[in-house]
């Protein structure tokens, strides 16, 4: 069977361009005992992974030059040699950037069909579980306090705030655009949301948060955590998810740091994969809330397995709403 | 009876000077039912004081011009209203920078002859109990692991350093010139201890915990603080105790603060009086470490109450070794 798939062609010195990328093509190996064979239906995009691109120390070994991307995926059991799956089944797993892949049973998730395929690697996936443990066990928000999200539109942060609604708080998102900061109170329910690309950005941001903040998740970094220690009340805790500001080449320095000392904050950075053992409750308390329809989602799906680096490259500067995808079936 | 303070004359903008403060002379007051007059032997002069001095948002509400300079003391009763307190009596209160002071009897801590008063200040008092909070209670080392120090040769940093030792950790101090550096090393058991003003630091200090760091004692901010932050390990722990490097007049960044998120770090700021309820616990066992001769201390003293501000601007500067106190009995 023809399969594609894309691999790191070179590793970016700067912003992340498709020349880094190579769509390649292939057929399905045989599988081995215990393996099965899977069509991705979807394929998850997420910030992390332009840390992987990297040659340098990031939170795992870099993604190896010639080797498929690595990449969260969602997709269908089509052929099968071992007794954990069947022909049919739907599986969460670590496929990477291919039309199709071959895995050891044991290292993919079935999931119901009872919500969208989708949303297992968004909402009730890694992105919903980074929600989760950050908000429940880093920040731990009291009723009454103001927590504050960046980019609060995407598949992270917007599940973030309403989260932490759901627990009494006033949430405040920090997002890029007019139409997803819309997004961000109309559709994910936050009380206000503070376009980081105005003019006026700090005065907006000082007037929305004028008690001072308890709880910021940090999924961006530079100038909006900046604006956030400058505030922060007593006591105040950080979860730091994500630099994506970092991310593509650009350093980064903070220049309030003195308030973690003046406030008594608690800033601490944290990597979701490390902690499966929450996994159950979280993935359990979130598709519960997405069936009910009190937890909503939106997703920006590219079509398409060679629209996936363009579709990464938006990511990173933030073209995307929701979570971003790209979808390998027609 | 004839006494003398010193005062809050001006807040600075930039670098303290002797024009900050004036002395004044007085009288003691009529003492109210309760309260007890105390001839003071000591003064602790403490960092947090430079915070104090400005008009901007610190730890706790700023010094008020003209009035007595805060400040931790030592010394004994000369007058009593009070049946707790007698005559003669020692005790430990926060009766600022003056000679004599009044104040009500429950305000104060009597203590025992067992050790030098001027311990109350240093190792058995606030300082002592910093080290102890920020190491057990924020950075709890394990057995092998480093734990750097900076301020090492200081009032706090020494301690940190004694207890880490003691649980078994590598112990890295940070202090400024090699007099400093050999009190750390020689007197205070650290394993290792750079001079930060030595023109290959950097290379030192890498060399120095090549295995990375897993607990940082962070009394100064600044240089020491990103040159730790670029070398710390999955899930290591900094205590932010003190910014020295950032109190006088200096703004502060961080470019390393990427390292939190991609080594997992937790980073808390902490004020010690915060925290009452570990105060006895924590000064028994520093108490009973000196009185037992394995917990050592060093102090460096100013005599007269008139020699205070430029201890103080001598404290800023690094100019002391441990504890700088001001006696102020001949």
């Amino acid at each position: 069977m023809k399969t594609q798939r894309i691999v790191l062609a070179a590793r970016p010195q700067g912003p992340v361009t498709p020349e880094h990328f190579r769509l390649e093509e292939g057929t399905l190996p045989a599988l081995q005992e215990g393996e099965v064979a899977v069509r991705n239906h979807f394929l998850s995009l997420d910030p992390y992974m332009r840390g992987r691109m990297d040659d340098a120390k990031s939170y795992a070994a870099p993604q190896a030059l010639g080797e498929v991307m690595i990449g969260g995926t969602v997709g269908e059991v089509i052929e099968s040699r071992s007794p954990l799956l069947q022909t049919g089944d739907k599986v969460v797993g670590m496929l990477g950037w291919q039309t199709h892949g071959v895995a050891p049973a044991a290292t993919l998730r079935k999931v119901s069909d009872a919500i969208a395929l989708s949303a297992y690697l968004g909402v009730v996936g890694m992105p919903g579980v980074t929600a989760w443990y950050g908000l429940n066990r880093i920040i731990g928000p009291k009723a009454g306090e103001t927590v504050v999200v960046s980019a609060a539109s995407g598949a992270v942060g917007s599940v973030v705030g309403q989260l932490a609604k759901a627990q009494g708080a006033r949430v405040v998102g920090v997002a890029g655009g007019s139409a997803k900061c819309q997004l961000v109170t109309e559709v994910f329910g936050f009380d206000a949301c503070i376009d980081y690309k105005s003019a006026d950005f700090k005065a907006q941001f000082k007037a929305a948060v004028v008690g001072g903040i308890d709880g910021y998740f940090d999924n961006v970094g530079g100038m909006v955590l900046d604006a956030c220690l400058a505030r922060m009340n007593a006591f105040g805790r950080i979860a730091v998810c994500g630099l994506i500001s970092a991310y593509d080449g650009q350093p980064m320095a903070v220049t309030q740091f003195r308030s973690i000392l003046v406030n008594r904050l608690k800033v601490e950075g944290f990597i979701v994969s490390e902690h499966p053992e929450l996994w159950p409750q979280a993935l359990g308390e979130l598709g519960a809330a997405v069936a009910a329809g009190t937890l909503r989602y939106r997703e920006t799906v590219a079509q398409g397995l060679a629209a996936a680096p363009e579709a990464f490259i938006g990511l990173l500067k933030g073209h995307n709403v929701g979570k971003q995808l790209v979808r390998l079936i027609d």
